[in-house]
């Protein structure tokens, strides 16, 4: 599948997508965080515009990138072999790039300073098992969406995210750029830096599991009817 | 209608499906309780996760298994000799098992026992009369949607599940695999084992009664204008 | 416009969807008043089912009787000549018919008397234009959406709805039907039967305002346009 | 490109969309403050009447005169040339007075006087960030949206505002003419008078950034695949 767009560009929108998704996790908290006391009511405000602005950043930037945001979706489309491996590293870069501009500008926004360690913990089993849940979540949804509604594929993610930010203990982090660039803010998303790996390795894992689930589910017809078919005239 | 995906990857769709549904709706409930002490927040927080997911597993789903995830579905779907009797008795298993696997993925992602019996009382006539009015709006919306609007079928059940968590006395079940499931845990949206017949007669009794309204008001032309379209030469 | 439809099946399409609208409406205002004392939330929790439930019951039943559930509407459709005099009358009273009959369907579930008259005031000028605000951005909605994107209508109903709860001081009821529905429960959602003749009134003004505003704006090209195109050769 | 619909018409359609959409944002404002005080609560209901009329507005104005309801929006388009100066001028002076009207009519729903100049302050360097990233957000989404989704437009703008409310500190005007109603009323959405000049600033240099930005993101096919496809023979 040859893009249209020249790799700077699909650079720039992994990098800008990224970074605004990022700007609306971390902003959204500290706005809800601030103005409540009640935290199912800061998650609420945390939740519905990350999944509304995740809509608008794959209609009008996936087209151009994909609109991966994320190097473990980054990584999928690596293994589907659909990203080479040099874009792929490419494309992480700039997600990773991007999203810790994100974080700065969503600072800026609320004059805090740009960069800052989180100091909340979201580690252990249960927290590592619910990232790879959301994880395989988030994959499932993409490869299912790609294969029945491509339309629908922007609208399912933000939905999808919409569900896990509650359903999963840990929020449904689900993308280790988002991770990492929420490791660099002490407020309501962020995650302590030495908590990182934990999620990332969960995530990762969590992606390519679905990857083989979703391989071997969307893999077709049944034996049956394939031979039914070749035995037609 | 033949279906070209074999019967275990519909199964595996159709369990897969109702494990993720049940781990939003248990899973969901966990956090907003654990989140908030307002039981209206809390029940938003329930609502949207499910309304959410929803549009999500029908989307990838549907195209493989039709995306029943609840056995009072299937068995309209088999009186409609959609699907044959052996294949709707296998999804049902599917379902209910699925269905309990969500409740383990949801209680492992939030460190709680597998499985905890239920202690909410939900029970009564009004109850059941709640339950018997959420399915019968399900099984109508379906077979609507299907009728008039195939492709928003995923968006339809989403946001009728939406309302009827709040308009329904009940929080609409309306699954008897996903009452069993939610008989598992002891949060927000158990049920007690001892009121799950109830709720299952009500659910299977509103979704046949929707199967005849809705079999009578869709069934199509008026007398006279068929009489009057004969009539032409 | 013929449709394929009868009358009997018409009518029990608008009866139907104005029960369970208001059953929406009035049950899911029991369900938010029992479980919070905030009445902002409380208002949430009854705008996002009515808004969903819209958007449900246009696309399922708009097909067999154009889903108007409101004497309005369908008062609007009259005047354009789109609805005979006869059956403009039949679905007036199949949608008031339908209405109560959700106000008890709600009452049932909800283990309360099946009808009881409100006591909520809800009077005076303000009120009154703000229900013909409500109508007029109803109806302008429905007119604009079937001109430039008929598929759309049950999404912008609901959308509108979902916002008129909110910008208009009288929670929008913009629905005679609904109503009169309203006035016979005395929980969130009513209104007391000596308060409706103006909210009916308010109520049909700002829905003829619309009817002859929008004919106007969407009466399509300019006379100079039209001029340029008969000149053309 | 020319437009079916005379100049009349188009302001009209400017002036009434931007009256409803203040109507909505000061209106909802107005609602939510008075139903609580929890000020997180407040802003979702403030937020969600925001873009679910946001969604209607554009669909149903959208063909008539594009539905800018703003003027940093109308200047984009002036300057890529699809909209005249005299047009441009007249497009502002509709949606000004569009909005003024909103507020009024707001107020006289809500019985308070029909003007009253706010005293919420709104300024220094971070809210006049927060408003040029809005603003750039906005533009981006638009252009973007029209580039690769036109239909989905009127979602693609209710969902980035929908998020903005939340994700920018200023809660997202990103609009001269809404902010310049909104420097009309002192309630939940206010803004001082003299806090406009840095507002407005701050919004038209985001619309900017974000044409120049999208203009280069979109300027389509890389050197090299253009270079390939002139190849051919």
């Amino acid at each position: 599948m040859v893009n249209e767009f020249d790799l700077p560009r699909r650079l720039a929108a992994e990098a800008l997508g990224t970074a605004l998704l990022v700007a609306t996790v971390v902003g959204s908290g500290i706005m809800a965080e601030s103005l409540t006391k009640d935290v199912a009511l800061a998650l609420l405000g945390n939740t519905l515009p990350t999944g509304a602005i995740l809509v608008v950043l794959i209609t009008i930037l996936g087209p151009v990138s994909g609109a991966h945001f994320n190097p473990a979706v980054s990584l999928v489309f690596a293994l589907k072999r659909e990203l080479t491996p040099r874009d792929t590293l490419a494309y992480i870069l700039a997600q990773i790039a991007g999203g810790i501009a994100g974080t700065m500008i969503a600072h800026a926004m609320f004059a805090l300073p740009l960069i800052d360690a989180s100091l909340k913990m979201r580690t252990g089993g249960a927290q590592w098992f619910a990232e790879g849940v959301a994880a395989f979540g988030l994959v499932a949804t993409i490869l299912g969406g790609i294969r029945f509604n491509r339309a629908a594929v922007p609208w399912l993610v933000g939905l999808y995210i919409t569900a896990a930010y509650w359903f999963t203990a840990s929020t449904s982090f689900a993308n280790p750029a988002v991770a990492i660039a929420r490791s660099m803010t002490n407020t309501f998303s962020g995650i302590r830096p030495a908590d990182l790996p934990g999620f990332i390795i969960a995530e990762t894992s969590g992606a390519l599991v679905a990857l083989l689930f979703m391989g071997w589910l969307l893999s077709g017809k049944s034996w049956a009817s394939a031979a039914m078919k070749e035995a037609r005239p």
